[in-house]
């Protein structure tokens, strides 16, 4: 039984850690190296496993070494991967990863037009998506998949994306049928067709998108952390329904500051972010928890090299709890 | 029955296209991509495959997908594996070439320490290496694994060296015992302990390395090419000994000019010229062919991205033909 079905990539990460950049004609040693389970779609499975919750995943490997060892690795964190396609003729999409002195990286992302997700593979994962609670779609997927996608969910699941997606229609599809929608700042932008500067505009932006389908909406605004806003209405678990307007789900808004130290490395936050989300909003909880929690998982997952999120439902609460209430008492 | 044995490293060449590198904490798409079988020793063995010589390849991969991919692909090109170690707890080497414009190349190796052979892992090849007709010890491993080597390599086989090893007691074991001695230009400057500028050093260092016991010396002379002396006797090939002195082994040296186009990569030069000689004099010819087929070798391995070789007899025959037939009339 899977409460949560996510569409998006999976691929693999290399991770390897120089002293410097090669000049030109030149060569340098890497010091050391890790290759993991990666890609959006992956990253964000495997938090939600990691947060206890079962979790699906559909998205392509190629028919390589790599594809065959991220559905293996997949399969060992617990994930459903009956959903993935192993596409034939295709290479498994690769992020490399490259660590320099003092920690500054420089990514190599090379994702081949086969391993992205067609309405066809969508339509093969018909019975996942038809079971599924929580529906989590990545927008950078393509259209018509994300399009597949929405018209086969089920009318009680909970349907949270991440991104933005490229074309107009799949945008106003998106917002019609999304109940929980995250954006980066570059994304944010793109909702709303305006630039975005500083946590006021990241507020209004939040706003506007709420009137137009969405009960959660979480923006990234740069340093200042993120903006997330919701509209009144019966809380968004499992055991929604029973009341009309959950007490929690008041309208209102938050920002939660970027938790924790200066990350080691930015990949992987806004998908163990949108985890964390599914997962708390699915436990029951409001959605000022649900930020928290969201947050506390983005710091817990930029704390390390490479995009493989390492959570558990303790340290996350641990992180909600040191932070949160340094702001009650602040 | 094995021919050549040949030691040296196994891993994976990762050759990447991108159109420039990542600033600082930024990314690039990587426009295609390859995986290929590598490392010094593996593209070794895959030429010597190619030019239809039969071979066995004694290194070490670490026990991870890589490492039976690259194993995988050993045996799909032809070559005995039965001396490839799996190491448990190592990753395998990994050699990422990242493509800019304009063809920039720049390279990031990661070579554990795990993957290079030891002492016992010689010993544990002593069926392949008690057998062979040519023995080919690649001196970027470590100095008890090539003196491991020296010492169980059979009288009557012919022992061809490529590199320097770094300590002097492993220099004076090699040269003790080297038939055949190749070295790039850096390389050389380790065996004489003194800077060689131009053809004219090359080839007193050739001389002085004929006269501590190799028969024939190959070393690389920058843009000139390739320097090649050799020291008169009986011919180093299957049939050798019937003769004391075969008439092509008065002693002599010649230069070889650099052949073919501007490189595309010079990735697995050197490999492929040390194989083209090997196969070469194993095959009754006289030094000076066996200098032209090397630099033909090397010539068809650059003009195309990643160190593995695409070699045929006929290919290097014809590239032979086409540029000392040039020279014969110019």
């Amino acid at each position: 039984m899977t409460d949560v079905v996510v569409l998006g990539q999976i691929g693999r990460d290399l991770v390897l850690w120089v002293d410097g950049l090669p000049d030109a004609g030149g060569s340098v040693r890497a010091t050391e190296r890790r290759e993991l389970l990666g890609g959006k779609g992956a990253n964000q499975a495997v938090a939600l496993a990691q947060l206890g919750v079962p979790v699906a995943l559909v998205g392509v490997v190629g028919d390589d070494g790599p594809g065959a060892q991220a559905r293996a690795q997949a399969v060992a964190d617990g994930i459903d991967v009956s959903g993935v396609v192993t596409r034939p003729g295709t290479a498994t999409a690769l992020l490399l990863d490259l660590v320099g002195n003092g920690g500054t990286r420089r990514l190599v992302e090379h994702v081949p037009a086969g391993v992205l997700l067609t309405g066809d593979d969508v339509a093969a994962a018909d019975d996942l998506v038809a079971g599924c609670q929580v529906l989590s779609l990545q927008l950078q997927q393509p259209g018509e998949a994300v399009r597949a996608a929405l018209d086969r969910a089920p009318a009680e699941a909970v349907v949270v994306t991440d991104g933005a997606p490229g074309d107009a229609g799949t945008r106003a599809a998106v917002l019609a049928r999304t109940e929980v929608l995250r954006a980066d700042a570059v994304e944010a932008t793109r909702w709303v067709g305006r630039d975005l500067r500083g946590v006021d505009d990241a507020r209004e932006a939040a706003a506007e998108l709420l009137t137009a389908g969405p009960r959660l909406v979480s923006l990234a605004a740069g340093e200042a952390g993120d903006v997330v806003a919701w509209r009144a209405g019966p809380g968004l678990g499992t055991a929604a329904g029973m009341l009309e307007v959950d007490p929690r789900w008041a309208d209102g808004d938050t920002v939660v500051p970027l938790l924790g130290g200066p990350p080691v490395d930015p990949t992987g936050a806004g998908d163990a972010a949108v985890a964390a989300l599914a997962a708390t909003l699915l436990g029951g909880a409001g959605p000022e928890d649900a930020a928290w929690a969201a947050a506390a998982a983005a710091a817990l997952t930029v704390a390390h090299a490479g995009g493989r999120p390492e959570l558990s439902p303790a340290a996350v609460g641990e992180t909600v709890h040191r932070y949160r209430s340094a702001r009650a008492s602040g």
